[in-house]
């Protein structure tokens, strides 16, 4: 056993004991391997948990419990918010090889699954049957079933089909103390006592660790069509989002990228955008192959009555791609110029996109922080993103600065501080300028029911000093 | 003021001083006619307080938690189990009188109402914007969104769009010691904390009082088109809606009526179904006007492939008009026969419905109780009205064993007592049966959380002897 890890011998012993060598890691390059997640932040486990069955997960999180130690479960480490990162120490469950998928039941549209499973795995075997779940965050081809749950993470498809909380029927999970709850069930309908299922997604991992999720599917569309449309300025497109969704069936998916971040992708996609526009959407249909054709026009045309300087209706499988190509070239684009970027995710009505656009520039302006723009405009869903480097000393206070105005503007504007991120580390301490503080005693409590030891994923949603919710800004 | 309620004098002087004499009924006549809901059983309440605005509200609620005297929540009074009966006495607190519409935005595909507002009156208003909001319980004529919520009742439509609760934003609510919590928010998407609104939403009044919803809209179809299929035999339906909901988007609603419930309505609408059909089908489907006949055709052709003997596209509004009212003379056709029947509300998946039915068959004959099944066949939502009354001492042995071999058959299904009625005080002492004992343990301390002095709504969803909770039948 490699002597590195600061947890006691007896409990090494034990965690070998229960998971095997190979399941039990707690040399220091194989912990450094998961002191890591897509926050760029880092924190080293003092040791990681490789179970390869629910009841290996039980035992652990029990042997954990005896001993205090804090327990952080983690699916691909593709979360934003620090959500799997061992922030006060302790192990780190990997659930990744609960992988396996162990029903799809088509009359019943449902599957029950582990949460290892990654959910580019899961739809393409869903696929067969003319199915798919519906939640489809952009880190799909590898991230698990069980992040998604625990952060209620989304993407584009959530305009049309709805949180990811909505596709989930039911739960088996494994409480602080060891124990196995099974909540929710098989069925499209239920209304039999408090909906703890809904309670657990999006609970991060803070409340229990789901071993099995039974989830609702829905049919695959036969025809899709996307469509590209450019506008001379942020606030025409904004408010053609505003028409969009005012009336009519939803798009599958209405992105838009900002001046800032159309001029980004520019270079490397020179027609992402016609000359003359500055802000893009991007929107995709779906239907029957019958009907494709007319609702593609349909939504030209509501595209069409803010004076866009161009809107085109792509005609291949290929000019889809292209267009598509652009809004995921944007990402890597801003990682390669602030590798340590910002990535915000807050959303607003639809209503008040535009005047959040504004807000933003202004605040860009005033902070001397450069911020880029783009996301999932008809859910009002906005990624800001700060280029700048969060470790420089020198950036801090502009940093601080331009997210407490952009965080006051979001309120004022009637929205809220995540979308499909979560709070996880970064935005713990300002929980509380968005929750009621009932609310956030009734949380507390609520943790404390499931959690009396506080050993599961410690130090994530809530602040970490209790008097700073005492400091709440004024918003109308 | 009337001397004949058994409150403190003081106690009657305080509720007519927060809401004057036309606000607080404590004559015995005016306590009447709100010791009945739809359940048929009855509970006089002490009072009834009909506050006009949320402060009213907070302001009897917080009287009542000093005095520790129930208050149990009312909305129209149409739910079937009991929920707003005043089973330990206290008063009963209408929000009838809270019934303004305080917003519609259609680009934000919200409206924001109070808790009074009636379901049908709340959809003629959308429907001017093209709006409309999908839960549609039978009784949407009069019962109220308070009452949706707090049961998180549902109708035909919930097979397309959904339960009610994937329906709801956000919500202001009063708690138990009379302040006012806001939950959830005005955006389709938000992951910050434990979502305490679909914690609320189907919780029957016992952890808040819900004063306000942000409830989310959907845009109205184009057309509509109604499809009735006749069968040989119930197994026969039974598979044909598996083989529809195993494929493709779910109709808008997918109905059944079992043979006896097909005998019953024949005396009046004797072209209910084909003449050799024992087991009908109602489907509605709806899409644009270009797509409607395609869709219906599509419908129609897999209802074909478990050997109909007749499927019908309805050809006109006057048409479809016909097959709905053959599915809505059966209760009040039922409540004839048996004005005190028992409707039960159970669920299984689609895939064990021929199975359940079969069984039900089997516990009338084993019982004698006369059963007629019918109800929301796409979701496995089947109402089991047992033709009996159950205030005949001589019914209630062969009531008990024929509700506690349903309750255990839906159970082994992989089913739920209550698809959309909710618990109230007829299914309580039941739902152990059916909840993980963690489960049940964790709801009773989120109750202990919300309601430490136990005045919301006491006496619903737990069983009144916990002692109860210890025999539970075995189920695979």
């Amino acid at each position: 056993m490699p002597a590195d890890s600061d947890l006691s011998p007896r409990f090494q012993q034990e965690l070998v004991a229960l998971l095997g060598q190979e399941g039990a890691l707690t040399g220091q390059a194989q912990r450094e391997a998961y002191a890591w997640d897509n926050s760029g932040m880092r924190h080293l486990p003092q040791a990681v948990a490789l179970p390869s069955t629910r009841a290996q997960v039980a035992d652990v999180v029990r042997l954990c419990h005896q001993a205090s130690i804090p327990v952080v479960p983690r699916g691909a480490g593709t979360g934003c918010v620090g959500g799997s990162l061992a922030v006060q120490g302790g192990i780190i469950l990997s659930l990744q090889r609960l992988n396996r998928m162990l029903t799809i039941a088509p009359a019943d549209r449902l599957a029950v699954v582990e949460p290892g499973v990654v959910n580019a795995d899961l739809q393409a075997r869903l696929a067969q049957h003319g199915l798919f779940w519906p939640p489809d965050p952009s880190s799909a081809r590898s991230c698990t079933i069980g992040g998604n749950l625990a952060m209620c993470s989304a993407g584009p498809n959530a305009l049309r089909y709805g949180a990811t909380r909505q596709w989930v029927l039911g739960l088996t999970v494994i409480l602080a103390d060891g124990s196995t709850m099974r909540v929710g069930g098989k069925t499209t309908k239920g209304v039999v006592g408090y909906d703890l299922t809904q309670l657990l997604i999006g609970s991060e991992g803070t409340l229990a660790i789901v071993v099995e999720a039974t989830l609702k599917l829905a049919p695959l569309a036969q025809a899709r069509r996307t469509l590209r449309a450019s506008y001379r300025t942020m606030e025409q497109a904004a408010l053609a989002v505003a028409e969009v969704m005012s009336q009519g069936d939803p798009p599958l998916a209405l992105e838009f990228l900002d001046p800032a971040a159309v001029t980004l992708v520019r270079s490397q996609h020179p027609d992402i955008c016609h000359p003359d526009g500055q802000a893009l959407l991007l929107a995709e249909v779906e239907g029957s192959a019958d009907e494709i054709e007319h609702q593609a026009k349909n939504l030209a045309e509501r595209l069409s009555r803010l004076d866009p300087v161009e809107v085109v209706i792509a005609t291949s499988a290929e000019a889809s791609k292209k267009i598509w190509a652009a809004r995921y070239a944007l990402s890597p684009t801003l990682t390669r110029m602030a590798p340590k970027r910002i990535n915000e995710d807050v959303v607003v009505p639809v209503s008040a996109l535009a005047t959040l656009i504004t807000g933003v520039t202004a605040i860009s302006q005033e902070t001397g922080v450069q911020i880029v723009s783009f996301g999932h405009a008809g859910n009002g869903n906005i990624h800001v993103n700060l280029l700048t480097d969060p470790t420089n000393p020198a950036q801090k206070p502009k940093i601080t600065r331009a997210l407490e105005q952009l965080f006051a503007l979001v309120l004022e504007l009637g929205g809220t501080l995540s979308g499909e991120h979560g709070v996880g580390i970064t935005k713990r301490d300002f929980i509380h300028w968005e929750l009621d503080p009932c609310a956030l005693t009734i949380q507390r409590q609520i943790k404390q029911i499931f959690d009396p030891k506080g050993i599961l994923n410690p130090g994530k949603i809530f602040a970490r000093d209790e008097t700073l919710e005492t400091n709440v800004p004024h918003f109308p």
